[in-house]
């Protein structure tokens, strides 16, 4: 018999890899410090009947594909003029999209998932569609698999989720009045505010101070900014500048992700609203204003801890040395390059990512993977980030370009999978 | 004896990439749905008597090389003011360039026309390429040694010519009065006619849309735009939006290519005129530009077909991000990431672009290969695209990154080879 | 016992790249035509006495990366407040910092300084640090480890410096008087002169002519300018044309580097001047600037022979493909894509640029590599590239993508690593 694609050493192609992966990296817990998951669902530990809600339902890469492959709206976000199809028809869409997407992440992600959480070893495909539905279905009915069930059977430790200024966080602290053995926080997310701000000119920042402290006094750690560009003057980039104080004096970690294009097709944003698979990378030059905020906040001693992510991978190179220019202790790696995110969370993304980080910057220092997710069942990215990892460096020791020496790496890789993030976040 | 460097096994360095090549691709018939061929040569089925004038008569990619190895200009275009060397001496000069362009896909580009067309297995150089000059020149004397004969070798089903929208079509019209086994089309190029009315400011769309018809009415089924880049608003852009809105009138498929730069350099210009080997790779940023016009036909509901092309490798991450945020059925792959263009038609060029592909698009949706040339030797070109895509699959197999799933990944390989190809442009 | 790191075949993953290597790379002299050491050290034979002197004194990119790891400045530069640590303490820092830099150049970089001058072939790391500050120490007081004594074992024979046009060139005066086995030159760098006219707004071409005349009568055969982005006019770009237009005129090379940012800390460069480690790569679009600037130089019949880098691996197709359009014999590789450069000098940054000039140009013609150096230890960095020039095309040979012809390849790592540039400059 053939062995199933996703197996016990998948991605693993060396004995160093396998080594590394299985005695280090795989023990390690998981802190997911950027998500989008909904607080309400985990405060009602919710639970799924048909796999195409729990799989299909808020996933518009997913959507992509699928329109990609022709198939009509309906069997995709169901936001179009024909209403939504069945779990089942949408089931099959998928299944035989995924006969076009070889070597796509979601092809890797779909059946890490259906391994994880199905216990699903087939290739998805039009001929194994029905049964492997059924089959999901089947394990969404066990006890354990609801929102809460599936962060502790991943291992996961903290979780921050993305929160508007004007969320009053009441399902946080629903949460947080009933703990379970994941630690879940807000995470600060100003972009609509601020995009209401420009439009209006009206100033947002004492409105945003408030916000703030409430924030801060439910615990939050973390903010996110997203940007079409890195402005290098002008009313935006002032209230960054701002804001990232605002960080920096409640000790939070700010993430800034930058060339991001955002519901580029009109006609279908009309019909579907935001969040439908309308999103694209940019290609600005973002160097200079990058170094001008840093300059500007490292001037009034009000630099933050920051993760810098680019949405294009082109920018890795620039801003890996722009991040050298202002690095400072006490603790390791005060500004990150951030993992390879969004559209480049995949296999090439996450090597291109690495190796930029290992060449131009410390990979020991580095605070590792997030999901950025929207589902319960995207755990599986760390584990696919670890493989990775695993990979490069088992990869490097067999053609000796790094050391041989198992014990050194075997700390490296738990410092990346997970040391590092509990060191760096102060949760 | 050492094995010559082109064999059956050329580049398929897995049992997979052999299975899959010689089992597949190989099998595959060739739709060459762009190149500049002339109309003339193939009705009147040219003969050559010279394989320096078949070989180096119009490739300015050779010439560049030849003039970065310092021959002089008569050994390269023959246009400066000493006029051409002879056959024999442009040919020796050709041999010992190619003694530097180790890792040049004029190297294998070369030795693959050499060993398919001409049956020569000797690595080309100074010292042997007396022999190969007489033994390729009696190779042109055989009878199939023509226009015709070496697309019906080379198994050729479909070429798109590229023409003014002012040609007459009357070598097509010649053509398709006296059909043999390969179907030629013309191809709509305006460049030409849209650069003039830049700089006379006459709007061109009432002439453009005359020949569009005229053009419709001969097969026309591509058309092709060049650009230095994407402008995001001005006359040029909406002459541009015009035309794509023809082009889905009339149900063809668009192709636009950017990021291109011509003519550099004037000296050269001057005394040799375009194509002479002075084009390059332009960096502008594309993205907003692209998602602009897609968004301005889409909304119009008038988005044809379309193939994007960059000439810049930077430019694929964020061209196939924008490109899934237009995607929409009922067909396969409406937008395509354009095959490796230009100046990147080459190993590394083919291999990133199927990454990003298979990364952020669906690579088995793909229409695959084009040869983009002058020459009717460049067949070759398919076959090296082919072996680097069952290179790429067969290695993916190995390494436990993809299935191990013959019949699936044939079935790919066959479609991006030839179906895909077949079922998109509607010939 | 395990393998040391650094051994005779160390990145040597073939049996053709260790023939390469060995009986080709490694027997050539090193011609190092660009560096930072200063004259007057070469002059006086300088010495030293602790290791973190000569190996962590003014090497600002080890101190970057040691802030990265969370160390005051008094381990790094010590141009800090609180003055400098210690020789050892110093060097603990580094050694810890090692810990971190898996995968980093600088990790390579130190093992072959390690290895190749001191002797020393354990891991740096906090635990052996203190052994091998001693053993270095040790080594620092034998006859031969001086300025003079280094260029000597490691083979130089040609060092060009850089050098400010004000600079009365005494020290290379003095070298001249007493020469010895390494020819040293002084190179043109008017950076400084260039940016200060910009500021002044005078014209500063007629002292700049004088001075020219002065640095070629001794000897001076390359100039150098740095560059934030390409200028396509402007005064600046006027006086970049009128400075190479000298080049040509005096038979020099021109090495132009572009997308530079410098100290962009203002605080740390308040505090620490310049040379402190807070440059990074810029990310501007060099190809219309470039393009037009050539093109102004050939119209004149004056472009002289040049070296091109960009410190952003993005733009290499580009610059390779612009230089395509304007190379001309007599000689061979007229113009030139440098070696990968500042913070690409690494592994991947080598293989990257090697592999562009691979495609779009031809490696046969190259110069080669070069230190840009401020120590007497970085010749290692010349093994370390032809040492990855040998991997690559050992790699392919292995893999049928090149013809496995090693007298032909032997000929060609020859030329790259010492011929070619003995040849190209006319020292």
């Amino acid at each position: 018999m053939k062995k199933p694609f996703i197996h016990d050493d998948f991605l693993l192609t060396t004995k160093t890899a396998r080594a590394l992966y299985h005695e280090h990296a795989e023990r390690m817990p998981i802190i997911d410090y950027h998500c989008h998951l909904p607080p309400q669902e985990i405060a009602e530990d919710q639970r799924w009947s048909d796999v195409s809600d729990v799989w299909l339902g808020g996933d518009h890469y997913k959507w992509r594909q699928m329109r990609a492959c022709g198939f009509d709206e309906r069997f995709c976000s169901g936001r179009g003029d024909d209403g939504r199809a069945g779990g089942w028809e949408r089931f099959e869409a998928y299944a035989k999209t995924m006969e076009r997407l070889v070597g796509n992440p979601l092809f890797d992600w779909s059946h890490l998932e259906l391994a994880r959480h199905f216990g699903v070893f087939e290739r998805l495909c039009g001929a194994s569609a029905k049964r492997i539905y059924a089959k999901c279905n089947r394990a969404l009915a066990e006890k354990d698999f609801s929102a809460r069930g599936l962060m502790k059977k991943s291992r996961v430790e903290v979780v921050c989720t993305t929160d508007d200024p004007d969320d009053d966080l009441r399902f946080h602290e629903r949460i947080a009045a009933e703990p379970f053995g994941t630690k879940i926080l807000p995470a600060w997310r100003p972009d609509r505010v601020l995009k209401e701000a420009v439009r209006t000119k009206k100033d947002p920042m004492a409105h945003l101070a408030e916000r703030h402290r409430h924030f801060e006094a439910h615990g939050c750690k973390l903010s996110d900014y997203g940007l079409v560009d890195v402005p290098e003057s002008g009313r935006y980039a002032d209230w960054l500048f701002e804001c990232l104080k605002m960080d920096a004096r409640a000790g939070w970690t700010t993430q800034l992700h930058f060339n991001c294009l955002r519901d580029l097709n009109t006609r279908a944003f009309r019909r579907m609203g935001p969040d439908a698979g309308c999103d694209a990378i940019n290609d600005s030059s973002p160097a200079k204003g990058l170094a001008k905020l840093l300059d500007r906040l490292e001037r009034e001693d009000a630099l933050p801890r920051m993760i810098l992510y680019s949405l294009n991978p082109n920018d890795v190179e620039a801003v890996a040395s722009i991040i050298g220019c202002f690095q400072k202790g006490p603790g390791r790696g005060k500004l990150q390059l951030g993992a390879a995110w969004w559209f480049l969370d995949q296999k090439d993304g996450i090597k291109k990512q690495l190796e930029a980080l290992a060449s131009l910057g410390a990979l020991g220092n580095f605070v590792g993977m997030l999901t950025d997710s929207r589902s319960f069942l995207s755990y599986v990215r760390h584990e696919y980030f670890r493989r990775i990892l695993c990979r490069k460096l088992g990869e490097e020791v067999e053609r000796g370009e790094i050391p041989n020496d198992l014990k050194w790496l075997g700390g490296i890789v738990e410092d990346v999978s997970y040391n590092n993030a509990k060191n760096y976040f102060g949760f």
